[in-house]
């Protein structure tokens, strides 16, 4: 391992611990053979990990010849390209991170590793917490991409949400972001959209199969996205996201980067805060929408620990190469834990004939099996014969909220045994 | 290819209109050796598929020499049992689309693959539109799920979806889908979660690495949502979901299938519709979601024709068997089309100093343009001395839309150039 900084960071720790589960997958071992950092001595590595080798010298690692994959994680493009055609050129595996390296050389970088009998793997290096790689190289590679529409930079859309939620300037939002360190001093490459072209550039490669220079594609910012704008974009039933678009046109492809109307009802217009989204038409199945973190050292880290695990597999004869089905090369046969230990907020609709003293009723039934009501709703003008209200639950076991419903169920104002549903605040 | 139905049909139909692009991906193409069916003369073959044998019994399609990989396609779990164990242990190797199967007996057979030296792929018997099997296996092994969260039931989601948005009861959504052939004439399998359960059995092993009976799972239908209950929900800020729930918590997994309440601003809330969705958290990564269509034949069908890819690398020597980054092996440089070209409708936003006889100097300038305006906004209580209004336009080619702006901008009431952003309906 190369670079021992935010992403590198994140891998060994991921490494290290998780690595009972990594063995359990592979059906063997990764071992982190050799780190090498600036300023070695700078860095704990976490514990359980035993390199034989710390170095500031990148060449003693593609040198070791215990290693068979050296992971690039130092970021740029001139002492990383050295790093990635060195280890090559030494037989060597590499998986990087790298979007710039990636997008400047990959090709090549790739027809480099063809020839040396070597692997290159590059999950990492676009949307680090979107398997967007693996969806597009084996999850969807029988299909032909028509489209490929993106979120692609998370601080933009940080600022597109709160502008949208708060109605505030973008020149407020941005000040803000960038005093809580979401957004850079110089926020250009962020809010002028470069960064997410260098992206889209990398998915159309992934996608499409074709090179594009970045300069080809027609960007444009967010700088000039007002609330106003969100509030006619409302009136349209849209709002407003900086979209990076390829398709498919007779003869090529349209590429561009910049904000644009969606319907609010489309699943890509949920994209808030700092998510990166790729939505991919194919010619044959439907479309298909994938989400989550843009980058940050665990998810990128999982991204790197993810393309070590699939290059170890393939540097091993078949049919180990051949990868399993399921999480573990051996299932374990298990019972779920019972459901009534598993504790929640609930949703529970009555419909009762009202009289007087409901609510204590069912309130003093709940206090016996130690539940506390949350909110009690009632919407109005309903029939009272037939009256349905609601009562919500703070988190209780489930085991203690089915006794109470069973209690509610006997009394004698009910039209009908209570609705109970689990209130999941976390998806 | 044994099996002709609604998935055979698809993966067929893909395998030749696709073959150019596969084979661009691979670096070899797939050719389909042999077809069966139960009455092959009832089948057109696609064009461009020339099998050498086609034939009724299944056994001589797996007895045939050039035959590699079998794509069992049959469904059900007696013949279709019957054609995997024949494949296995005549050391060829199995796409299945079968979720039954694989969730009866998947390991046992996934084992008895591996003791053959044969590989067992079946990205289609869960999800078929979502490329889940190649997200868990490869894209975030790196990472250990916590949890995984899914609407799994297409028909139950559409059900919910319309009681929703349309105030309509659980009894009239589910006559009108069955009329409208959404539904079986039995819903039990869809609005009770029977469907949905055995796909949470499958995301589970494939997940966490444990076999769960369906039995075992806590499961509720839908038939007690009412449009009340989404009334409350919104209330509450939340929408209802079928949702399919893995957790793990010490010493094991909590397990569920039932409508829930979930928050409309997460992007689950979003999944309206006959779709399915994932919702995977790691231990390490953050958050990851994946969208797309359950099942048809075409969606399940890009499983298939992945899978079949997959395999067919697989099965040859290293380092063909190397997945390459890109999509094709080698990329083409290419120039995107010149964006003045593409169509789309525009949202363009003025800030104008008001003044009789702007919309008509506006309309003017588009009419010469060929322009044509969809409609105008103007939000009440604006500063006449600086105001922001809209127009939104029909499909336009871009060049002639910039052409008109560039001439806006130059009329004497605007207070700075026109803003002006793609309305992307079909994201």
């Amino acid at each position: 391992m190369i670079g021992l900084g935010n992403v590198g960071g994140g891998t060994l720790s991921i490494l290290a611990e998780n690595s009972a589960e990594i063995a359990r997958k592979l059906g063997f071992g990764l071992r982190v053979v050799a780190v090498c950092s600036r300023n070695p001595a700078a860095h704990a590595l976490p514990a359980g990990l035993a390199p034989a080798l710390i170095t500031s010298d990148w060449r003693e690692v593609v040198a070791h010849p215990d290693v068979e994959i050296v992971a690039e994680l130092v970021g740029g493009t001139t002492v990383a390209a050295e790093i990635v055609e060195a280890a090559l050129d030494a037989g060597k595996s590499v998986v990087t991170a790298n979007k710039e390296l990636v997008a400047l050389r990959g090709p090549e970088l790739w027809q480099r590793a063809e020839a040396r009998g070597a692997a290159l793997a590059m999950e990492a290096s676009v949307c680090g917490g979107i398997p967007i790689h693996a969806v597009l190289r084996e999850g969807i590679a029988g299909d032909r991409v028509e489209a490929l529409f993106g979120i692609l930079n998370g601080t933009s859309n940080y600022i597109l949400t709160e502008i949208e939620q708060r109605g505030a300037s973008f020149g407020d939002v941005l000040a803000e972001a960038q005093r809580l360190g979401y957004a850079e001093a110089d926020p250009a490459a962020d809010v002028d959209g470069y960064d997410a072209r260098s992206k889209l550039v990398l998915l159309t490669a992934l996608a499409f199969g074709v090179r594009l220079a970045p300069s080809s594609v027609p960007t444009e910012g967010i700088r000039r996205i007002s609330p106003i704008d969100f509030a006619y974009a409302r009136q349209l039933g849209s709002t407003i996201r900086l979209l990076c678009a390829a398709r498919r046109d007779a003869g090529g492809l349209f590429v561009s980067v910049r904000p644009s109307l969606l319907p609010l009802k489309t699943i890509m217009a949920g994209v808030r805060g700092a998510y990166n989204a790729v939505w991919v038409r194919g010619a044959f199945g439907a479309d298909t929408f994938y989400y989550g973190r843009g980058a940050g050292p665990l998810p990128t880290g999982v991204a790197v620990v993810s393309d070590l695990m699939r290059v170890a597999r393939e540097l091993r004869p078949a049919p180990a190469h051949r990868v399993p089905p399921f999480a573990a090369r051996t299932l374990e046969d298990a019972e779920p834990l019972p459901i009534g230990r598993q504790v929640r907020p609930w949703y529970l609709r009555f419909r009762i004939k009202d009289r007087p003293g409901i609510i204590r009723d069912l309130s003093t039934i709940l206090a016996r099996h130690d539940i506390s009501i949350d909110a009690v709703l009632q919407l109005p003008e309903q029939d009272k014969q037939d009256l349905p209200f609601v009562i919500t639950l703070e988190a209780a076991p489930e085991a203690a909220v089915r006794a109470a419903l069973e209690e509610m169920a006997a009394l004698e104002f009910m039209v009908e045994p209570p609705l109970a549903l689990p209130i999941e605040k976390a998806v």
